[in-house]
């Protein structure tokens, strides 16, 4: 599996659809695949049970990829560029960083909420394709570590602190919660603990 | 599955060996899952491999285990039970709750160190029996909880921040600071890394 560093797939793996129609095609195949990866695995999944819970033809597929890996990778991609995206816009009105690291944990755990199956499919590419696990993970650290800085700068982080440690630090934090809430006991994770769990990050990183 | 609830399995999952021969057979046994379905994970698994690579007969297994199932859920309460062995061991002579967290991190970073697979292991429980996951989590948070509670009784954590959470940030906070470090790049968590997590998790939760 060769991945451009950006998250941009080689067309040898896959080929994105140019018309609006295309898009709706590989849109459906996206979605079975999530509820059949998240439900019964990647090794207990077929191209075939794919495209039948995507009411697609078999061939239809390989017009878009080369093979069961290629559609987990892409998957795992687009979960995380969609992530990104949420959060993005979720903050981008927020006034300072911790306003920011407030609205993004809820913003994170709407989106477990919305894709149950995530932690699973994420976890499973350990398996799967280390880099793709690894990818995952370090492309969402990567703009949170921008941001982090930015927010030493203006002096709301404590600057004694490693920005990726800190970074690692939350990733963490937003996982556990979301597992022991929003996966375990299927219910939005309680005001009171999103609460004590921001108390705890405050007075840990900010300043 | 069935599992009692303080991690004793049911007699007709799992029979634990009288003699210290068969402990030892049953230790080999374990010692071969582990790598396998670390290695391959648990469906790319079957009984043949592990006792092949064990070096047992095919019968002795299940002279000790109903199926591969109850190897996988003993496994994983196995894992889990000499974590909490090794933490307790090695947080005995602490003299504050904030050193036993000190020592209990880099205990937990050297456990992931000997069981480099622990991660894809009770990661891929999720797809395998999803009470197993859970256990294992609240058997470490279980004892963990305690831990913290009798620490505000000596007004070492602050008291206003719910236990439970304070647990679930600190397992998140180990699990992907091993993950970036130890599992990521094959080798310790670096000195400055573990000084910074330790500040962060000072002003967090301590007084």
């Amino acid at each position: 599996m060769e991945i451009i560093i950006n998250g941009v797939f080689l067309l040898s793996e896959v080929n994105l659809p140019k018309t609006k129609r295309g898009k709706e095609t590989l849109d459906k195949i996206l979605k079975a695949a999530e509820v059949l990866f998240s439900s019964q695995g990647y090794y207990n999944t077929s191209i075939t049970d794919i495209t039948r819970k995507a009411n697609v033809a078999l061939g239809t597929f390989y017009i878009y990829f080369k093979d069961k890996k290629s559609v987990f990778a892409f998957l795992i991609n687009e979960l995380s560029k969609s992530l990104r995206h949420e959060l993005s816009l979720a903050i981008k009105e927020c006034k300072s960083r911790y306003e920011a690291e407030y609205i993004g944990f809820k913003t994170f755990f709407e989106f477990v909420k919305q894709h149950r199956g995530l932690y699973k499919i994420v976890w499973e590419a350990q398996f799967v394709d280390k880099k793709v696990f690894r990818d995952y993970y370090e492309g969402i650290a990567k703009g949170y570590i921008e941001r982090v800085n930015k927010a030493k700068t203006c002096d709301e982080v404590k600057k004694e602190l490693d920005t990726e440690t800190i970074v690692y630090c939350l990733i963490g934090i937003a996982n556990f919660i979301g597992l022991r809430w929003v996966i375990w006991e299927n219910e939005p994770v309680p005001n009171r603990v999103i609460e004590d769990m921001m108390k705890f990050i405050k007075e840990g990183a900010f300043n």
